[in-house]
């Protein structure tokens, strides 16, 4: 019901974004020094278009976003947003950022999308099915049956952020997988959802950095919790798995 | 002069690679189990269809490539092919990973492309300019000025593939950055000739890892060497920096 006025609000995103994509240069070239920086115009830009698309075309929905706080935050129905997720990789220039948009409905998340605006392909799901759909096509997503966190493939943003005691935790886990790969932002869950990642571990995440990514994860079969077996939708410290084997074995290490 | 040539050996690698590229699904719905190598047979794939090109157009160049190995070494033209460098992220789905493609000339790097096929970009250059394509655009590639280590985006692929005496020396810069970015492969070095990045640092690096990419970081204004100072076109440990002070201020760290 939401998915093509979610694709709407994902391609004004992208349209705010991308002129501030990778332009490190035009900045040097005009001889320009701080205090311009990119991706927190960009940020504004794509959040205040995709508010004004919910407000003018849902005026009673209510919106949570990353930039603009809360809005109508009684309403049955909330939008939220995280412009842009991933801006370390945003300010290199790599294309692993993406736009988050994800609704509720009474507190419960019933539909999401990841879109990359760059690549052109987004990642959606509503809870029961998901999707990739990219220029080479499109695609439902199911995690892959992973049986040991020794054949499982680990991804984590960045090892840098989590807290000491996290980090001993999260390193015990890391050092019984097949590899770890890093740098992944929302990519890495999107990817754990078409079964090409089976395991993610993260700390410190809001709750638009996690809501808008749980329908396309459950759609795609995936297991979401924080690292002590809540619900993610509060954010914090989060595990998401495609095998519930790995799953499990993971929490052991992490809940202690 | 090989501008056009290059361009049409990035298309065919890509069209032999794309059909393997997040094919987990494929395989799991399948229910095959391993050997099928899903990177290693995409690897083996673009670089048979880039020698075939290149033994057809031009059959008195050489050829070294990460699949193999040397045909005609001692030919005055050589092509320097990897034709999937990152093979974690593409192992992952990331956009991350690329084909790259040099051409030296008596030894000398002399034109060299960075090939994303599912991004549809390029980063190219000859030593004396730089551009890159996708398809929003053309745009010529220069690195950025950068003062002080102080000020500087640093990037690595993993700090797991340090040596621990590299690891140590490698630690002792990365201290000194405002932040630094893991899992960048060779979208790392295009960035930093595109003045998004201030710093590389990597290590165990082929030949055909860094050599297709020197004419491109050159072209941009970057500096690029062993960290002992030599020429980077052996592989082996490799600094890149768009700007001589932070270069100078880097190899202090690692020169020791």
């Amino acid at each position: 019901m939401f998915e093509e006025f979610t694709k709407e609000l994902a391609r004004v995103a992208g349209e705010a974004i991308l002129p501030y994509f990778r332009t490190t240069l035009e900045v040097e070239n005009k001889g320009e020094k701080s205090p311009f920086d990119p991706v927190t115009q960009a940020d504004i830009a794509a959040e205040k278009a995709m508010r004004a698309l919910i407000q003018r075309t849902f005026p009673a929905h209510g919106i949570i976003g990353e930039e603009f706080g809360e809005t109508n935050p009684d309403a049955d129905y909330i939008w939220v947003l995280d412009p842009i997720d991933g801006t370390k990789g945003f300010i290199c220039g790599l294309p692993t950022w993406g736009t988050l948009i994800g609704l509720t409905h009474h507190g419960k998340p019933i539909y999401g999308m990841m879109h990359q605006p760059f690549v052109q392909e987004s990642f959606y799901g509503d809870g029961l099915t998901a999707y990739m759909r990219s220029p080479f096509g499109t695609q439902q997503l199911k995690t892959r049956a992973c049986a040991t966190l020794q054949a499982a493939v680990l991804s984590t943003t960045s090892p840098h952020n989590f807290a000491p005691q996290e980090l001993e935790k999260y390193l015990a886990v890391e050092k019984k997988v097949k590899f770890v790969r890093y740098g992944g932002d929302c990519y890495a869950y999107a990817l754990l959802a078409a079964g090409q990642i089976d395991l993610v571990i993260e700390s410190g995440l809001a709750p638009y950095d996690i809501v808008p990514l749980l329908p396309l994860l459950e759609g795609a079969g995936a297991i979401v919790s924080t690292w002590d077996g809540q619900p993610a939708t509060k954010g914090g410290r989060i595990i998401a798995a495609g095998d519930k084997r790995v799953y499990e074995e993971a929490l052991a290490f992490l809940n202690t």
